[in-house]
């Protein structure tokens, strides 16, 4: 069938502890206004403002949770208010999201739910972004690197992504350091996504070889340095691995489609207040098990020597078969002491509208099997 | 030290047999006059020009050799008269850099001349260039997705860089069965110059794990397929791996310094007319050698277990040695009769002046070691 792939990133990529220092010589070529996004506690910015105070007019934007169509809207009028040249996104990946939604809607006419699919008018955006620097402080939604906003509608209970190929950052300033003072649990979960958007992207229908370095790369990475930077928040090369493990695992995600535990997360988002990561780490087990089951029954070879290989790049041997990666990924959410989903409100009874949503999610096409409403549940079942 | 890298490619970057059928379509999104730069042949575009006859009006401008000073500022003042909307290149890497240089200079005052370095006044762009689309027909130079053009003074007798940021391609559509009719002495020579870009960047004092990756995945493909592609040119899966092996070595420079090679054959390019691929094909083994030479007096084990790896990579062997992927340079350079440089044109009376400009090459700045001058000239003497 031939070789087959389609690749786009943020324009600029700069990696390295430090390189935060980096961001006023970068703003320079935008403009004096910048409006900053950060968290609610926005004194965490402060490596940053320290160096912007001098050269920028900064417009701060906080940002307390996951994005919502209200709050985007705030900020998108804040822009436009204050004539704003450039964004800089600096935290995790809801504030990275949002400062993306913002740089995108800000020249573009109307207001978020113009430009939303599903719940809005879907339009597309036809004015170039304003100029939008990421710059993470966790270490794994690849938001840095990825093309799409995703945003909560409380009106409408689910989650949506604002998404063009116009809205990669201008430059990705990925600074290890920045992610030293993350707290354990914050680690655990964003990088169990980070593995995740590696591992999903890698089994994925659409998987192909440019990508599989990313995914290679990045789970060996995330094997020998998620649980270190768990345990020891100030081990700098483990923080460095994960920095760079969550980057590929962006750049991966904006170019190949995910699978059955995005599929999940999106609808699971809308319905219950439960982080991301959380999620995914969760489910990641499960939907490993469900997937591998299938393939196995079909006799789907290919499938199954990519999950050899992931559990191969997971435990570090060389002879490990697939189910070993599935106890690999079970046993580092132990080891990560992340809640099960009952913790957060999950309950059987959401199950049949969960597997409904998760059928119909974008992500779910990219499943490298297609898993029966059986086969679904029992992910549920046994994410709880 | 940590890990450390910048990375930029073209914006976006479709892989594939067929793909050439997608670009009417990219071209909508930039507006209907085109100026087509194709190679003196221009009928050799047919399966572009068919493609694009109904929804574009077409400017041609063919390039008969490596671009000049003369050619860009012709191609520049066409596409000003007549208001072109987006530059497409299609063809080898002499064509790309013409395009990719017209496509920077239309929107900037002036001539080329103002913005090259060493020889004039080295202006940087400050107009966003005008859309460019890469389409190569070779395999080799990775022009699609750099961001310089070389471009030679006859009056200077030296070849340049035009080099930005903002002229990496918007689109580099790089479609293997545009290769299939490349003749077998350009399979060869624009091969071995892919080969040199993947492995010069992976020794590079500027090497780095991420632009590793790209070496890796590179040399395979080559160590596979450059023969069969050289014997057999309708070999597709030959031709595809040869188009990837190209395009990940253009990634590749366009991120990290080259070395010794690319030192020498810069200047000699501009000195004698010699394709660039024969002169990187011939001087590569002896590089190699002298590099290794002077790792080992030094006991530099990191680029000694360097070149051991580049041996395993083409030689398939998992237990090679650094000499034993020399030896598989030398040989692949004479399977693939590669004319001594001598048959050029070049004598030792012109080695003083070639060591002396070599020298003060940028990508000599890549080296992963400082060769002596009595090294450099022995490189010489063993490539003519």
């Amino acid at each position: 069938m031939g070789l087959n792939f389609n690749f786009s990133t943020a324009t600029q990529i700069l990696f390295g502890n430090g390189t935060v220092a980096k961001v006023p010589e970068l703003l320079n070529t935008y403009g004096r206004k910048i409006m900053l996004v950060t968290g609610k506690n926005s004194e965490r910015a402060k490596p940053l403002t320290d160096l912007l105070s001098s050269t920028s007019e900064i417009f701060r934007f906080g940002v307390e949770k996951e994005p919502s169509v209200e709050v985007i809207d705030e900020g998108v009028k804040l822009a436009r208010k204050n004539h704003c040249e450039a964004i800089v996104g600096f935290g995790g990946g809801s504030v990275i999201d949002s400062a993306k939604a913002i740089a995108a809607l800000t020249p573009n006419a109307g207001e978020l739910l113009d430009y939303l699919e599903v719940i809005g008018k879907g339009k597309k955006l036809t004015e170039k972004p304003l100029p939008f620097i990421a710059i993470p402080t966790t270490a794994g939604t690849g938001a840095e690197a990825s093309k799409n906003s995703v945003i909560y509608s409380a009106k409408h209970k689910v989650k949506v992504s604002l998404r063009s190929s116009l809205m990669f950052a201008d430059v990705a300033v990925v600074d290890p350091e920045l992610t030293l003072s993350m707290p354990s649990e914050i680690t655990a979960t964003t990088g169990m996504d980070a593995l995740t958007h590696l591992l999903e992207t890698f089994v994925s229908n659409q998987a192909n070889p440019f990508i599989d370095n990313f995914g290679r790369e990045g789970m060996q990475r995330v094997s020998r340095s998620l649980l270190k930077a768990y345990e020891t928040g100030s081990n700098l090369e483990a923080r460095e691995d994960m920095a760079y493990a969550a980057l590929l695992g962006g750049m991966a995600l904006a170019n190949v489609k995910l699978g059955a535990v995005h599929g999940f997360a999106g609808p699971m988002g809308g319905m219950i207040p439960i982080p991301h990561g959380a999620v995914c780490a969760r489910l990641l087990p499960a939907v490993m098990e469900a997937n591998l089951k299938s393939a196995k029954s079909q006799n789907l070879k290919y499938i199954i020597s990519k999950y050899d290989e992931v559990a191969q790049l997971l435990t570090g041997e060389s002879n490990a078969r697939s189910e070993e990666g599935v106890q690999w990924a079970q046993q580092m959410v132990e080891k990560l002491n992340i809640p099960l989903l009952s913790a957060f409100g999950l309950t059987p009874d959401d199950f049949p509208v969960l597997v409904e949503k998760a059928k119909k999610a974008s992500s779910m096409k990219g499943n490298p099997v297609v898993l029966s409403d059986e086969s679904l549940m029992l992910i549920l079942e046994k994410s709880i």
